[in-house]
């Protein structure tokens, strides 16, 4: 008999939360739990292990069942042989979520353990909770202050995630937070034994607190049911998938790491193309078309590009990069430049598109250069670029100050004015200490302004084509 | 009449430097370059300028003929209408060099521009010196502690880079430093008025402290010479060649800086092809080859990688990302998967190839895996990738220590032992000051090593692809 399943926002928001083979050993998942829960201030946390009766200053209990309070939510992180035993102890706890860290189920290939995992499903199904996983990391909901990891911003925002990665479920936030993405819940589902992809796009699709989805997917079991929660989820909210496993090699691994059947490359392209769903190949280039989405405020219906910043290789490059991925820069009309020699010097300056001075990063120039560009009809965006340049070498302390920064974005929003034209920035990240600190400084400054910061060009344009695109396309 | 032209040897050997036009303005370039001077301890430098008597406490002159002791190499930061003057100084002073910061000559396109570097030509073969650029940064040449920006690393090594583009001249020594690229000499020559990226090839052909040729070139003025110096450096040394101007946008950015008119990127491809010279697409990537090229010690001829790290989403990107790249990860045969199990954990762990396992950040496991892959004949190289995964997050203090590291190095080498198997790092920048921090420790670690690092998996892949082709064309 099925009892009626727990709704995902009741697994959101749990009161406990136990962690269930708890060791002495930092360096092991579980004891990571806790201490991030502990920092996070998780108003109850319930260690659970016989061999301790206190873990990290908390009472550490020997069994689920023992625990006075309330346990909604349960991270596990023991032997899979004992987890049969455990979910007897979940039903008589009334708990609502059971996340297996665990892993060596369905993802090893045994036949055994496949079947654990449809043992572990009835009696979820029967003690009336849902699992989450097994080999997965679970879950991050800065609202309800749960936490899988350490460093993570607490404040919530409108990006939703499921990955059947936890790597990759770990890394966004903490990857992403410097360029100002904040998420609503981030959820790694592991090898789908309940709790699936289809079940979380439904979810994210009605979630209010949720405007942007991201999808980090191996492989999907039922394409259909799939394919129509794709549709309106899309219909809903811009989807961005990024599709794990895409050669030989990372089907191979996909299937070891997760248990899926990835299926053909090409039909999964096709029907999120048909569905309109935004496809990116990586990490990174999640993070730059959710900054596009999340930080533009009129997204151009046009690929026109003018490039500003100083340099002269790295202006040529940038404009290599630019059109090798799609978007364009036209070269400035001969009244444009007119206008541009009016304001700027005419030594070292190449007054056409990419637009390279030597005085780019004075706040005068920037106002005079942007005012000039905010009235050229076929502009649809304006990239400005730091830190390619040897002049605005980070380290060197010309850009350490926060003011700075900020007088030049004020400039920038004076020189744009009302014409309504996008702003991009784009700097490189430096590979020393104090580059980094000054690179970070500036980043977080242009974040502060909700401007879109991208770290290459070829990043920017690749995920302006992607935006720009699916807008074009919605708007049909 | 021509006096006989000064040896780019003598060039990259000046006793004495003179800089005109230093100003009270930090930000400018004449200025930088005398600070920099003063900062490695060059040991006789001059500052000219008639409106100041000491700048940076050193005695200023007005005029460069005013100096007492020899100046062999001028830096010149002033108005493009005072050059020929200056210049009747350099030849009154027996100057060799004359590297003109000062922009605005031919690449301006106005005809009286371009018809003064003509002049100013006329001058230095009269006057029996030489001039780099105008319009370009100069020379950087550590073992003469001559420098032209701060912070470069100044031991000599064997990278000799030419560069048509000042900022990428300034950046790459920087850039590269922490993966441990040093320098001959690195020679940024803008318009190519006198010294050409002809001469330079030639130069670097034949000098003995440079074993691999790297350069940054928009524009070159006499094909068929080019390509006959091509041929005698690319039978000497790698060459490797990032082109700068590939797309319409890029080629008029080109134009606009160094008066390039660069010729069809399909006639320069198919020429540097001919010669067996490695192609790039940017500067990240001339640095990913040149790494591969300085610190692998036997090229392999063939692609198969077996990649070794741990996280499941990761390791299927990196899958991913390596195939789509041109290296191939063959599966690992059912007896190579039963020999890792003996030495490696089953849970968690995926024994095929990508070989993920938990515990790969620990020496016994790494020890233990490599000596198990050293012996499979089917694998010509070994990836070890590290900070894609949670639990090797930058920044938690997994990696701080450097014995840490330098154990895990320790692990490889008894691991793989006289296998003579290609041992690759690929680590991957983090974005927070901690992260940095513990990320730079232990890449620094890597490299005392002498091993090579890469920042990305894709980057890795087609930088190995670039080096192993150019490898087996060159043995055929």
């Amino acid at each position: 008999m099925e009892s009626q399943k727990i709704s995902l926002d009741d697994v959101f928001a749990p009161r406990g939360v136990a962690v269930v083979g708890v060791s002495a050993n930092r360096m092991a998942f579980a004891e990571m739990v806790l201490h991030s829960l502990q920092q996070a201030e998780f108003p109850a946390i319930y260690p659970v292990n016989p061999k301790y009766t206190e873990i990290m200053g908390l009472r550490c209990y020997a069994r689920l069942t023992d625990i006075p309070g309330p346990v909604d939510h349960v991270v596990v992180n023991i032997r899979a042989e004992l987890a049969l035993q455990l979910l007897d102890d979940c039903a008589t706890k009334g708990v609502r979520s059971v996340h297996f860290f665990t892993a060596g189920f369905g993802e090893s290939g045994i036949k055994e353990n496949a079947e654990l995992e449809q043992a572990m499903l009835k009696k979820a199904r029967t003690g009336g909770f849902r699992i989450i996983g097994p080999n997965c990391i679970g879950l991050f909901v800065p609202r309800a202050r749960l936490v899988n990891d350490f460093g993570n911003p607490m404040e919530p925002g409108p990006v939703g995630f499921l990955s059947q990665s936890g790597g990759h479920a770990q890394n966004l936030p903490g990857f992403s937070a410097n360029r100002g993405l904040r998420f609503s819940k981030v959820v790694s589902y592991g090898n789908a034994l309940d709790m699936d992809e289809i079940e979380l796009l439904e979810y994210f699709t009605r979630d209010e607190e949720t405007n942007v989805i991201a999808a980090y997917i191996e492989g999907v079991r039922d394409g259909h049911r799939f394919a129509a929660a794709l549709k309106k989820a899309s219909a809903a909210k811009p989807v961005i998938i990024y599709k794990g496993g895409r050669t030989e090699a990372g089907m191979r691994a996909a299937h070891g790491h997760t248990a899926s059947m990835t299926s053909s490359v090409d039909v999964f392209d096709a029907v999120c193309k048909q569905r309109n769903v935004i496809l990116v190949r990586g990490m990174e280039e999640l993070i730059d078309v959710i900054v596009a989405l999340r930080f533009i405020k009129t997204i151009p219906t046009g690929k026109q590009v003018a490039l500003v910043g100083a340099g002269g290789g790295p202006s040529v490059l940038a404009g290599d990069e630019m059109e090798q991925e799609g978007l364009k820069m036209p070269p400035f009309s001969a009244a444009l430049q007119d206008r541009l020699k009016q304001v700027l010097p005419v030594a070292g300056s190449i007054l056409s598109n990419p637009l390279d001075t030597p005085n780019m990063a004075s706040p005068e120039a920037i106002q005079a250069g942007l005012g000039v560009l905010a009235n050229a009809a076929d502009i649809d965006m304006i990239v400005y670029h730091l830190g390619f340049h040897p002049i605005s070498k980070w380290g060197m302390g010309f850009f350490a100050a926060r003011e700075r920064i900020q007088q030049i974005v004020d400039a920038m929003r004076t020189g744009l004015g009302s014409s309504g034209k996008t702003l991009l920035i784009a700097m490189r990240p430096p590979q020393t200490l104090a580059g980094m600190q000054e690179f970070l400084t500036a980043q977080e400054v242009f974040v502060e302004n909700e401007l879109p910061v991208f770290h290459a060009m070829g990043d920017l344009a690749r995920a302006m084509c992607r935006v720009i695109d699916w807008h074009n396309t919605r708007r049909m």
